[in-house]
């Protein structure tokens, strides 16, 4: 009999479960919200009795399942199976994860943090087309990444895959994480509309942009990649200065690893090709010439599924 | 009865070999010129013949041998055991280095690139304390690398490891891969020189290094580093200019990879502390606040040693 493999995905709004082959095609998805109250202290017992719950439903038993992956916001501790300071979950202090799912479930339990299976998910079944060298960002609230390697996450000594604190500006933007500069500042949502309030500054053309910011209008990553597809100047220029960190930041991951893909997902990357082409622009300029020709940027293609779909795939490896 | 590696470093001018044990202990070396003649023809005969005749002097026998090792300039086909366009060997075409020196030596026979082959190294037995996740950066005529994660060396589509590649300075120094900004540029032993010469025409200042390069002195990057190090005030902001380049590209390997040591080699590391003081200035600087805690910038330690260990070490993976 074909075992089974489950997903989970652990957000700060939504808790995404799915059921899925051991070849990684999706059979079953629900999802519940995060309840974040009394210190996140529902949120384990709330994704067992769901995992419970569904399986009950579906008249399934433990024993047929490989075990239950998740991907959590946080610092994960893989081998103890512990999440500490997901302040999003408000989890200050470190949670028994895996103990506790474990015990009321019966089934076996992997973790990893969110971007890490967000990658593999890419990885796997998406843009990545399960190659054993492919790198993801998304770009979101903030930035983050994950790297595979030789079929493997890149961990490193716990923290490895942090492409939003990349540093493409020395002296440039200050970052929540205290540097100056990180790629973050400038390409998360937020760092888009950073680049715009600045620029919008200096620019005295004709621009709708320019317009709105001044009438004090409440303007978004999309508006301004909205607009610089109309051809608004301004909001061009912003494309662009962003398009040229992320180039340069494309650029050396492809230098320094060479992967087969660079896979780029996240809310921002639903300004889709037009995003693409304008980071290619700058990865052609400065990626060395073998790697230019060899690794490849990509849009994610998994969209909201590629955290249920990698977390399933910790259970693989 | 113990089995043994031999280990081949394969240079421009000199060819070294050393049998070491499967711990990595080098128990004989020795070495021979490279004859760069007749399109280099002459170098895997003479590598056979070196370690025929030297198996003969120590009365070994080829099933003594796990393997033979070898680090190799050029693009080198893993697979197949090829190396092409190795240029300063005179090798224009495609050798097939591992066919000849298995038919004629009797020994299985493993090949890789000369930067990664020098990470493996000091991975292994230098300053990389046999560590899974080690990043290598080698200071030379040029600046390579080599990048080991989860204890495998990354290799990409073929190209990873380009550290001297990875832009630092948009629009920068032209660089020979034919982009702007390259590490390389600035941090080689000739890139050194480079920045010297561009800070001497605006200096006005007191400098024994202005004086001399007015002179016409031939200067090196060794030159600038004493005089640095003699507190001559160019001298020192050539060098801080060059390790600012060098602790961003350490702050972006770590933010990647989150290694445990990022080490340091090649002719220009002989500047030692001064030097890694200087980068580790600016890699706290720009490494994300985790990873500044928990990766460790080292200087190389097996030095001319660490090709053939190296070396040694792809005949056990």
């Amino acid at each position: 009999m074909d075992r089974k493999i489950i997903g989970v995905d652990l957000g700060g709004t939504t808790i995404k479960f799915a059921i899925l082959t051991e070849n990684g095609d999706v059979q079953q998805k629900w999802s519940i919200e995060t309840n974040i109250l009394d210190d996140g202290a529902h949120i384990v017992p709330d994704i067992v009795s769901s995992i419970n719950h569904h399986l009950h439903l579906y008249q399934m038993k433990p024993e047929q399942f490989i075990g239950i992956g998740m991907g959590s916001p946080g610092t994960v501790d893989r081998d103890r199976g512990t999440v500490t300071g997901a302040y999003n979950l408000n989890w200050k202090d470190t949670q028994e994860v895996k103990k506790i799912i474990e015990q009321d479930t019966k089934i076996k339990f992997t973790i990893d943090n969110d971007a890490n299976v967000a990658a593999l998910g890419e990885q796997w079944k998406g843009a990545g087309e399960n190659d054993t060298d492919v790198a993801f960002i998304t770009l979101g609230t903030g930035v983050g990444g994950g790297i595979v390697s030789n079929g493997a996450l890149v961990h490193g000594v716990g923290a490895a895959g942090e492409v939003g604190h990349m540093n493409v500006e020395p002296d440039g933007y200050l970052c929540t994480c205290g540097n100056r500069g990180c790629l973050e500042t400038y390409a998360s949502a937020t760092g888009v509309v950073r680049v715009a309030r600045d620029m919008a500054e200096e620019f005295s053309g004709d621009s709708q942009l320019k317009s709105r910011l001044d009438d004090g209008q409440e303007i978004t990553a999309k508006t301004v990649f909205d607009l610089a597809k109309r051809n608004d100047l301004l909001a061009k220029m912003v494309i662009d200065r962003v398009c040229h960190y992320l180039g340069i930041a494309c650029a050396n991951i492809g230098n320094l690893l060479n992967p087969s893909f660079i896979v780029i997902g996240g809310g921002v990357s639903a300004a889709g090709a037009f995003l693409l082409n304008n980071i290619e622009k700058y990865f052609e300029k400065y990626a060395f010439p073998s790697v230019r020709k060899t690794t490849h940027l990509r849009l994610a293609q998994l969209g909201n599924e590629a955290g249920v779909v990698g977390a399933a795939s910790l259970t693989l490896s």
